[in-house]
């Protein structure tokens, strides 16, 4: 590339924009299908297809433990893994600020080829637009994935009264990273957000047999998000052990600082899983052989107490509401 | 809707976001896949299905003869027909700026919805992100799109000596209308944007039996980025007559005034076909009977006078090459 910064030419459909496009995408994410260059890729695909999209708008654009490329290909394949489906391909679509260093365009697109080795997903499809400075924020980043089921029918529907709740790992890594890092709160902590692909531990969990009921990665809105759409869409109650719940004494404090709680707060590489509580030790002893859990553990039940709600078991063994988050905590976290 | 802007808290994954999302997403793209609302749709697909991504970042948002809304649907949709694909499947992710007004949002949803019917198109996964005022510009919208190969083989490496290309209707409507919106021009005529869905037009070319080649719609870039990437990338030459080339006489108005080629103005429903020359005069009966080709004509034909150029034939009998279009035109044209 011979310029050093993004350019309105970039975008606009000519050969500065096709020199970008071969020059960084293409490179980056190479692979047979991208290189037909068609207006649309074709692919084989079953009757078993999941389908997802989203847009990542996070600030800064990179953070301790990731960046926004990281996070545009780990957040799509990861709401594949939650439907049991092995991520195959991504389309990409960048929205960049007239102004964007291409330096760090390149190490954005670097870090999306790096994770994408960690589920073998491909990016087969892709667009480019700039806008004129002030009219977008850096770089936005929408990625759509595909992926084929191998284990149908996961869903908030399945959830039984008797189920286990277990969450992958320690809650709120993302949420209080991205805040550490716009703060400029220099903590001394090795705090890095949780984003990770879960693909790899999700097809164990689907090797070893477990019953997966309902599976969803703890994103905006946090674990409370997460437990109150299931209790709400299976009409069933859930208890949750406050005790149970991993926290990190770094994310703990920086909650008490800004009146925050760690239920709430996004996590970008931890999920929540009900399953038919006999297959809980076996389910925590798969996942705690990948470093993405590695504190996966039992943190409630599915009951009949209070239908549609969500309870939380203080450690003073008292009994609240663990409500579904209101407002805007952090905006631009993912 | 009982707020009058959108919020951070739109975006925030708790339940202002749901009261969106339910409130005018789902009322207004409602299909069964939707309605699962899990964390991807899962679809019934075959072994040929063509996967397409576009971001959509026009100003203004609302332009004669369409919206960022439309152009969001009929962009992607067409994506997949110049593939010779029956769009099945979108998804819908949206930018939100802090502000937007909320009947502005309803009115481009809407606008997708209606034109979502013209090709039977379902939107069956989204994802919603509002960031703060001032990091992005109204609404961007990102769609990609599913669809099944109805005539597999359509690609610009199928072009050959001797055949025709077509353009299926006069020139350069939508970035003249945009430009024209924008400057706040005036001007005595009714000008609008050419944007349309063409898959009913594809699928009756596909019905005549038309052995279409290579096909493209002309966006960014115009006609002259489709005839210059075919050329470079089928290894032949192609001669344009520009007598030939429709162009309405307000977009060659504005052309004079701005010192643009109408070859490199944007279109949003105006496509290039390349296909044997026995077969244009059919093609052009197929097509004369779609409202988006009221002008469908033959512009030139394929040759061998200058691999991997564009030669236009002047109305005064010279020749000059048609180049690719270099910089930027109109940046946020669609």
């Amino acid at each position: 590339m011979k310029d050093k910064y993004i350019q309105l030419s970039h975008g606009g459909g000519g050969e500065e924009m096709n020199q970008l496009i071969k020059g960084m995408f293409f490179s980056a994410f190479d692979n047979e299908v991208l290189r037909q260059e068609e207006d649309a890729a074709v692919l084989s695909l079953s009757n078993q297809t999941a389908f997802t999209t989203d847009s990542f708008t996070v600030s800064p654009l990179i953070f301790n433990g990731g960046d926004i490329g990281k996070l545009a290909v780990a957040g799509t394949v990861n709401d594949l893994a939650m439907m049991g489906a092995q991520p195959l391909y991504l389309s990409c679509s960048f929205i960049l600020e007239e102004g964007l260093a291409i330096e760090t365009l390149g190490t954005i697109v670097e870090s999306m080829a790096k994770e994408l080795q960690v589920s073998g997903a491909l990016v087969v499809c892709g667009d480019t637009k700039v806008v004129p400075r002030g009219c977008a924020d850096g770089i936005f980043i929408n990625t759509a994935g595909l992926g084929q089921l191998r284990r149908p029918g996961i869903s908030a529907h399945q959830i039984r009264e008797g189920d286990a709740i277990i969450v992958s790992r320690d809650i709120g890594c993302h949420g209080a990273t991205v805040l550490m890092n716009r703060e400029g709160l220099e903590l001394s902590s090795d705090l890095q957000s949780d984003c990770a692909t879960l693909w790899p531990v999700v097809e164990a969990l689907i090797a070893a047999g477990i019953d997966i009921h309902a599976m969803r990665d703890a994103t905006r809105g946090g674990l409370s998000a997460v437990v109150n759409e299931w209790a709400r869409t299976a009409g069933i109650g859930i208890t949750l052990d406050e005790k149970a719940i991993p926290v990190r004494d770094e994310v703990r404090g920086l909650c008490e600082l800004y009146g925050m709680e760690p239920f709430d707060l996004a996590n970008e590489g931890t999920f929540v899983l009900a399953l038919p509580a006999e297959q809980a030790e076996v389910a925590l002893a798969v996942m705690r052989h990948f470093s993405c859990c590695p504190e996966a553990a039992v943190i409630g039940c599915v009951d009949q107490r209070q239908i549609g709600r969500v309870l939380l078991t203080t450690p003073w063994g008292s009994l609240r509401y663990l409500d579904a988050p209101q407002g805007e905590l952090l905006p631009r976290i993912c």
